[in-house]
């Protein structure tokens, strides 16, 4: 049995277990510190970015042959000048499947190690992923730790635990005895056997390489499956630091390490398209936005299995509240956290146009408001503390929305740029107040650091609003502020029945863009959001096929 | 608690096992025997179809308005003359979405309880079923009363053992405790949901409208989807039984009994499409030809999940045999029984150009041929047991097809009508040679009593070729004769990655045509004859979706 498989077998155990209880647990340590990660952890880890940058990114046996490609640039304000190697399609998928063969003739003891040994060496590595995340994203360095590395490989060992305990659902051999009366029983002896689908292709997204990269990569890996990992061309260094630590694992327990490889490329050259049509491409994990998540599944192929994380409307529904000043920090904070540019982050606020009931008195609508506005500012007063938060701007097309953004309704609080970060894109949160009745700005995914407080007629009108755009549009998270259960009971059916993760008067330090790996169930599949939930036993049951070989039993 | 659900959870269980070990099981005797069924059974089962004839059909309750329908003729020489009820398509989908609020919103014992007591039910009345399925499809009795009646019955256990089993794998509430180092941990209190689809629409075939019909019904039903049953507009009867019982159970658990309905038409005026496009319809589960299973899965909405059994092209791969007269008489049945009319049945029979080894020494092309019909044809001489095993053709079309067969290759055995049924449209197995260089024949699917011996190269060509028919046009089953364990391994494996079942070396009391529950997995989903397998996890994790709802946890 496989040394990888002996050496992590308490952690997958305990995956599996802790995917059952779902309590909360995790074996990758989310604190960046030396005594967890080793004294010289955090400077070699800056060490080892830097020494990728304006170099080549070597992939030993990697098909290559095309020009190097790369156009990475920080959000932070440099470029990363990093080439990494290219090949055409054809070869990339062809290297995939002659890998695959193997792979897919493997133990499940054998892939499922392999997997959790590059988990654990991707979290040995997780200061240098920080760097590699945060520079290409934009999150703040402590966000692109966490994020980034120890929940990113939480969410891969979710997604390798589902699968291994589906595949072993199912037993290799077992006799089948039909009792015939009077006459001898007939009997049969029946092989099972794990077949893989083919071919998996991740498609990474710009904002969250590894966090939304991990669960399809290793689903796909650990059910037997090569995986072409596509990397957003703005983020590929997260996704080729993770191919080359699962290459050196996989060739040291004897596999072929085309069976993890890089699709790199180029903004304006990108290969995506011309991968996801390949007729050998069998299994796609998409995170992206909704126009080219619906190319993806208009146009794979029709046996092909495709699992996308979409985008929606993320609501926050203010019916009343026994906490108002915490009310309004936490909803400060998830408006606030990486500028907004989580697939989580809450976009519309709704609030009774008559004011609600707090702890503090009754609150107009403009003081509900105010309130949250001024959490915000304090909370970012500190330009040190605001670069920690918001990071920087993924893109340029982020910026432009968020200044094309200031016509959508009347600005309550305009986005400002991040002293601390002079050279970065950045752009604090902007929130303006519109009436439901008379805006339809708030009817569409706004990405990036846009917000809309909404006067709507009362709770029970904005609960059923929110949840119908959750169902038209999509939605991944919903909150709800409310001191009765009546309405918390009308919320949790609304935006239960609209596949929608619901948070309840969160106050303290668990925020409603947080989704946590064994516990929290991420997008569910229901809603246009995506099609496909992380994790969940559906992502792992279709990525491979059972096949059965019977014969007479010999007597 | 249920009173159903505590009266069959023992049932639950050991099904819920079965589907583990795989080993054989069933709750629901497959002998049509007055012992077993009551003295009475067969007599009351013979009146009760008959008083169906040439009356409408009532299902109290249920949508109408629309002038009754039905046309179905027996493929024994009578018009049914059932008239069903018949209502608007959107008034069926209005009446499944209205009474799905309370079903999705009932326990899973609720549900679970009610498809158990349905399937009891069924089973009770399996003679019945036995004559509406014979008189529906053209299968024997005997076949009809076990395919139609409790093999049927195990398939959709077997499914609601699996909906079960995924049900309750989250659990409905879970404390989440994070430790905060020296602070006191971040404690969340988290509800689950089992949020099902929405409208199910079960579209039936006209073979086998029961045990291909259940696994989709009542793996929609467990989950908590209303189900719309749309059956072949030549087999409504077997189907309207079915939605009748199980109107009663609902009834009588105080559910609304229209979450079970009946969507019945005639041929020329089939509501199937409007029903498939439908944007409400969020479950599809089709069974019928590759051309319409197509139609079906481009058609449905984008978050329709849609699972198919299609059809495809069997190979019987002969390589060597201990057992020739074994061999022959066991592929004799396979071609005969219900006149090849399976999705399962074998259609190509390869045999190399130069002979085989046998325990009665080298057989020739000609020889191994002519071993196979001669077996046919001993099976078949008393035309009482022809009629027993062969029954009657399903509808026109597919004795077209075997007329119109004479032409593709050499007349090795003319299909012949069955002189104990002069009023019934038989036709017992066509058989034809052809050699595999020459002919492109055999490389589609010719449903119905045709079947190739195909003379090629040599037995590993025979399994390449087979697979990659496999893999091109879709199969179900595969077998494989030889005496050695290189030729075995050669074909299993080769099927396994084609995504065929292989049978090896049937010579005794099972055939390959036969597909038990709970150990066989029908389909695999893994080639065109359909994107699903009867049943897997996959089959019945989708059909729903998990909502969470978290909370700090009260001190």
């Amino acid at each position: 049995m496989s040394k990888f498989y002996q050496a992590h077998k308490d952690t997958l155990d305990r995956a599996v277990e802790a995917s059952r209880t779902r309590d909360y647990w995790s074996p990758y340590p989310e604190i960046a510190s030396g005594k967890i990660y080793g004294e010289t952890a955090k400077e070699d880890g800056a060490a080892a970015f830097k020494a990728r940058l304006g170099q080549p990114f070597h992939l030993p046996g990697h098909p290559d042959g095309g020009t190097p490609v790369g156009a990475e640039s920080s959000p932070y304000g440099r470029a990363l000048n990093i080439k990494y190697p290219s090949a055409p399609v054809d070869t990339l998928v062809a290297a995939s499947r002659k890998a695959g063969a193997d792979w897919a003739a493997a133990t499940i003891e054998d892939r499922v190690g392999v997997c959790l040994e590059i988990l654990q060496r991707l979290n040995a590595n997780s200061f240098e992923m920080a760097h590699a995340v945060s520079q290409t994203t934009g999150q703040a360095f402590m966000m692109a730790f966490q994020a980034g590395g120890p929940h990113a490989q939480d969410r891969g060992l979710e997604a390798v635990a589902y699968a291994y305990g589906e595949m072993i659902r199912t037993p290799t051999t077992a006799i089948w005895t039909k009792p015939q009366g009077k006459h001898d029983p007939l009997v049969m002896e029946k092989d099972y056997r794990i077949v893989p689908r083919g071919v998996a292709l991740t498609i990474g997204c710009a904002t969250f390489p590894t966090w939304n990269g991990y669960p399809g990569l290793f689903a796909s890996l650990a059910t037997g499956n090569p995986v072409i990992v596509k990397p957003h061309p703005g983020a590929i260094l997260p996704l080729a630091i993770t191919v080359e630590t699962g290459r050196q694992v996989l060739k040291e327990a004897g596999f072929d390490p085309n069976v993890l490889l890089l699709a790199a490329d180029e903004p304006g050259a990108e290969i995506t398209k011309e991968l996801v049509v390949h007729p050998d491409i069998k299994i796609i994990d998409f995170t992206g936005s909704n126009a080219f998540g619906q190319w993806v599944r208009e146009n794979a192929g029709a046996g092909t299995q495709v699992y996308t994380e979409e985008a929606g409307v993320n609501s926050i529904v203010i019916a009343s509240t026994d906490n108002f000043r915490g009310m309004c920090a936490n909803i400060a904070f998830s408006l606030s956290l990486y500028s907004g540019q989580m697939c989580t982050a809450p976009q519309n606020i709704y609030v009774p146009e008559n004011g609600i009931e707090t702890d503090d008195g009754h609150k107009s609508f403009d003081e509900v408001a105010q309130g949250i506005k001024a959490a915000v500012d304090k909370l970012l007063a500190d330009p040190d503390r605001a670069a920690g938060i918001c990071g920087a701007i993924s893109n340029d097309a982020v910026s432009k929305r968020v200044r094309d953004a200031e016509k959508l309704g009347t600005v309550l609080r305009p986005s400002e740029t991040i002293s601390a970060l002079p050279e970065a894109r950045t752009a604090t949160p902007m929130i303006l107040t519109i009436r439901e009745a008379d805006s339809k700005a708030h009817l569409e995914e706004r990405f990036g650091p846009i917000s809309f407080i909404i006067a709507t007629r009362d709770a029970a009108q904005a609960i059923t609003q929110a949840a119908a755009l959750a169902s038209d549009k999509g939605a991944i998270t919903a909150a709800i502020y409310a001191t009765d259960d009546a309405t918390l009971d009308a919320a949790a059916n609304a935006f239960a029945a609209s596949g929608v993760g619901l948070s309840c008067n969160l106050t303290g330090g668990i925020f409603v863009n947080q989704n946590a790996a064994f516990s929290d169930y991420h997008v569910s599949g229901a809603n246009p959001a995506g099609n496909a939930c992380l994790t969940d036993t559906a992502f792992v049951a279709s990525r491979f096929t059972i096949a059965t070989i019977r014969r007479h039993k010999a007597a």
